[in-house]
C-alpha cells in the first residue's frame, strides 16, 4: 500500500501527551487546560440536549451560535458579517483549515506556510495535490521578512497561511504586518488562510487585530478560530471559518462532505454562553496573561531562558544553558527523568535551525505551574 | 474563483429539511429521529462532560469507547479486533468515508460506486483527483450485477465504495453478494470501502452481515459505522472506522489532520452505553421493522406502490399511479401543498433512470407516520 502521506507519522503532540501519561508526567506539551471550563456551559450542554437538540445540525452550523459570532466579531473588531452567508461552524478549527484548503488549493499550487508552523497545513495542502513553500522565522522574535514573502510568490502562489497570535513562537502581527500581508495578496491575486484560534489571548494591551479588520485582506480572506480554546473545551472540537460569501460557499462544498455538522448540543450551548457570558471571552487575555506572568515569575531562577511571548497559551524556552541535547532529545529526557513534558520546537520546521528551544503549555492551574517550575528550576 | 466542486450545490438533505421547516411540513426526507434518545445516554453525557472530560480525546478516539466497539463487532460478527490498531473514532461516519477515501484514491485512480449512491462518495473522490465509476442498480430489487462490476474494473480501479443495508434502496446483501464482492476486490487488488451505518437495522431475520464476516475482505477493506443512526442521536457526529492495522495507520494519518478527535464526553457516553445497554443495538431491528410495517399499513390503501425495504430506516415509493411529474419536483409539491418532505430519487444517480420514486425515512413516532399516511392516502 503506497502511502498517501509518506512523510506523516503520529503527531507530536499525541506522541508527548502518551509519553507523559505513561510517565505520569505534569503534561505542558500538547495545548489544553487542565482546569475546568465555566459550570454554566456544562449545565447548558446538559440541558439543551435534555431538551432534545441531538439530531442533525444545518451544514453550516444552527444559526443562533452563528448570529453570536456574527455579534462577537462586531465587537472584537467592528466588523459587520452575515451569519447566514459568511459564517460556518466547523467540528474543531483542524476541520475548518483542513476544508479551507481543500476549498482553494488544486494540485501544482503553491501555499506559502511560516515555519515553525502547525502540523496540519502541510499535509492538508500535499492532500489538495498543492505544496507548501516554508519560510523559516527566526528566533526570539519570529518576524515575517516581507520582502522576502514577496521574493517567494510565484506564478503558482496560490495562497499565503498566517497563524496570529501564533502558535508555538506566541508572536503576534502588528498592524504594519497584517497591511505588509494585505499588499501581497491582493498586489498577486492571492488568497489568505488565517489561522487565528488564538485571537483572544493578545497580551500587555496590544491591539488584537485580525485579517477581518483589512478589508481588502477580508474579501480574500478565510479566518479561522476555535470555541475549544476560547472556552477552555479542547475536547468540544467546535471551531468556525468566516469568509466572503463567494469564498464561504466553497468552503460549504467541502465542508459538506467532511463532517455535514457538528455536535448540535454543544453548539446550541455555546451560542448562550457567547450571549450571555460575553465577559468570559473579553476578560480571557487578562486571565493568560496572568498566567504567563505567573509561570515566567516561578521560573524566573531557572537556567531556562524565557521568549517574550505576546498572545497565545505557550511559552518558548531557551534550554542551551542547561543542555546541548536535541530539542526532540532534550524534552524525552525531560518527561522520563524529570517528570514535565513539553514539546519541541524542531518539529515545527521543514528544515529546523540549530537552536536548542522547547515550548511549554502554561494553560494550567498554578499549582501545576509552580510544581513544574519547581522541577525545571532544579535542571 | 475556480471551483474544485463545480458541480456541488447544497445537499438535498439540506435543501428538503429546510423547505420542510419552511413549509412546516411533516420532515420524512433527511434521515433522522423524531423521538428522542435513550435518556441514560444524555445523563452520561451530561455526568462525563460534569466530570471534566472536556479536553482533547486521544486521536483514534477514547480507548474504552474503542474496546467496546470491538465487543461490540465480537457479538455481531464473530469477529476479533485490536482496539489500539484497528479501530479508529470519527466525526460521524461522513469524516470516516471523506478520510478513507483521502488515504486510498490517489490522482488518477477510479473509483467503482453503485447508483443510487450516497451523495458524499463522489466528490470526497474528485477531491482526492480520482473519479467515479456509477453502476445504475435497478428498481424494485436493486441487485448489484458482479458481471458487470467485474467488467467494469480496470488498470486504473483501485476502490469499490458498498452500502449495505442501503441508502436510498432499503436492499441487503446477501452472503453471495459479499462473497462476489470479495472475489473481485482480492482477484484485482483493490479495497474495498463499506459503508455499514444501518448495519444494526436488518429485518425479517435475514443474516445481519458485514465486510468483516468476510476475512479475505476484511484484509482489504475499511468498514465504516454511525453512533448517530444506532442511538438515535444524528446530531452527535459520532462514527467510526474499523480497518486492518497497515489501511489503518494510512487512515489516520489523514483523520489526525482533518478533524483530529471528536466530542470527548460523547465518546464517553456512548462507551457506557455500548457496555450498559446492549439491547438497545440488539433491539434495533425490531424496533424498525415495527416501524417500517406500522408505516406500510398505514399506506395500504394509499396510491403509493411500496417497495420492498429490508433495512435501514427508509422505505421507497412509487408515486406513477398519483403522478408523472418528474421525482424532484413531485417532491417540491408534496412539501409544499401536501406539507409532507420527502427526497426523489434521481439526486443519488449520475443518470437518473426514467422512474418515479420518492424516499420516505421512518424514524419517526407513529403518530407522525399517521399523520403523515393519513396525507398520503388521499392523494
Ligand atoms: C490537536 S492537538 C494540538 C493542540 C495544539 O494546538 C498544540 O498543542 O499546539
Ligand atoms: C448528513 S444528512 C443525510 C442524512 C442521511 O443519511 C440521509 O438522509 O440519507
Amino acid at each position: 500500500l503506497q502511502s498517501k502521506l509518506p512523510a506523516v507519522g503520529s503527531s507530536i503532540f499525541s506522541q508527548m501527551s502518551q509519553l507523559a501519561a505513561e510517565q505520569q508526567a505534569i503534561n505542558l506539551s500538547q495545548g489544553f487546560p487542565d482546569f475546568g471550563c465555566d459550570p454554566f456551559l456544562l449545565q447548558q450542554l446538559a440541558a439543551y440536549s435534555q431538551q432534545g437538540l441531538n439530531q442533525y445540525a444545518p451544514m453550516a452550523g444552527v444559526l443562533v451560535l452563528r448570529q453570536q459570532i456574527a455579534a462577537l466579531i462586531a465587537r472584537c473588531y467592528r466588523q459587520q458579517l452575515c451569519p447566514e452567508q459568511q459564517i460556518t461552524v466547523t467540528s474543531g478549527a483542524t476541520e475548518a483549515l483542513f476544508c479551507a484548503i481543500q476549498a482553494l488549493v488544486r494540485p501544482g499550487d503553491e501555499v506559502i506556510v511560516f515555519d515553525p508552523a502547525y502540523d496540519s497545513y502541510a499535509p492538508a495542502v500535499q492532500l489538495a495535490g498543492g505544496s507548501t513553500v516554508h519560510l523559516a522565522l527566526k528566533a526570539p522574535d519570529f518576524q515575517v521578512d516581507w520582502q522576502q514573502v514577496a521574493d517567494s510568490i510565484t506564478d503558482k502562489t496560490r495562497l499565503i497561511i498566517v497563524n496570529s497570535p501564533h502558535n508555538p513562537s506566541s508572536q503576534v502581527f502588528t498592524a504594519d504586518d497584517w497591511q505588509q500581508l494585505q499588499h501581497l495578496v491582493c498586489q498577486h491575486g492571492l488568497y489568505c488562510l488565517s489561522d487565528e484560534v488564538y485571537e483572544h489571548m493578545v497580551f500587555d494591551r496590544r491591539p488584537q487585530l485580525s485579517a477581518l479588520c483589512f478589508p481588502d485582506l477580508a474579501a480574500r480572506s478565510l479566518v479561522v478560530s476555535s470555541f475549544g480554546k476560547t472556552f477552555h473545551v479542547t475536547g468540544w472540537k467546535l471551531g468556525y471559518c468566516v469568509a466572503p460569501a463567494p469564498l464561504m460557499a466553497e468552503f460549504r462544498k467541502v465542508h459538506q462532505y467532511v463532517t455535514f455538522s457538528s455536535f448540535t448540543p454543544a453548539q446550541y450551548a455555546v451560542a448562550t454562553m457567547l450571549q450571555q457570558h460575553p465577559e468570559q471571552v473579553s476578560g480571557l487575555a487578562a486571565f493568560y496573561q496572568h498566567k504567563r506572568d505567573y509561570f515566567a515569575s516561578q521560573l524566573s531562577h531557572s537556567r531556562l531562558q524565557l521568549l517574550p511571548a505576546q498572545g497565545t497559551y505557550f511559552q518558548l524556552a531557551d534550554y542551551s544553558a542547561i543542555s546541548d541535547l536535541s530539542d526532540v532529545e532534550f524534552c524525552r529526557r525531560l518527561t522520563i527523568d524529570h517528570k514535565i513534558a513539553a514539546i519541541p520546537l524542531s518539529v515545527f520546521y521543514q528544515a529546523p535551525p540549530d537552536q536548542r528551544l522547547i515550548r511549554f503549555c502554561f494553560a494550567k492551574d498554578e499549582s501545576t505551574l509552580r510544581q513544574a517550575a519547581e522541577v525545571l528550576c532544579q535542571l
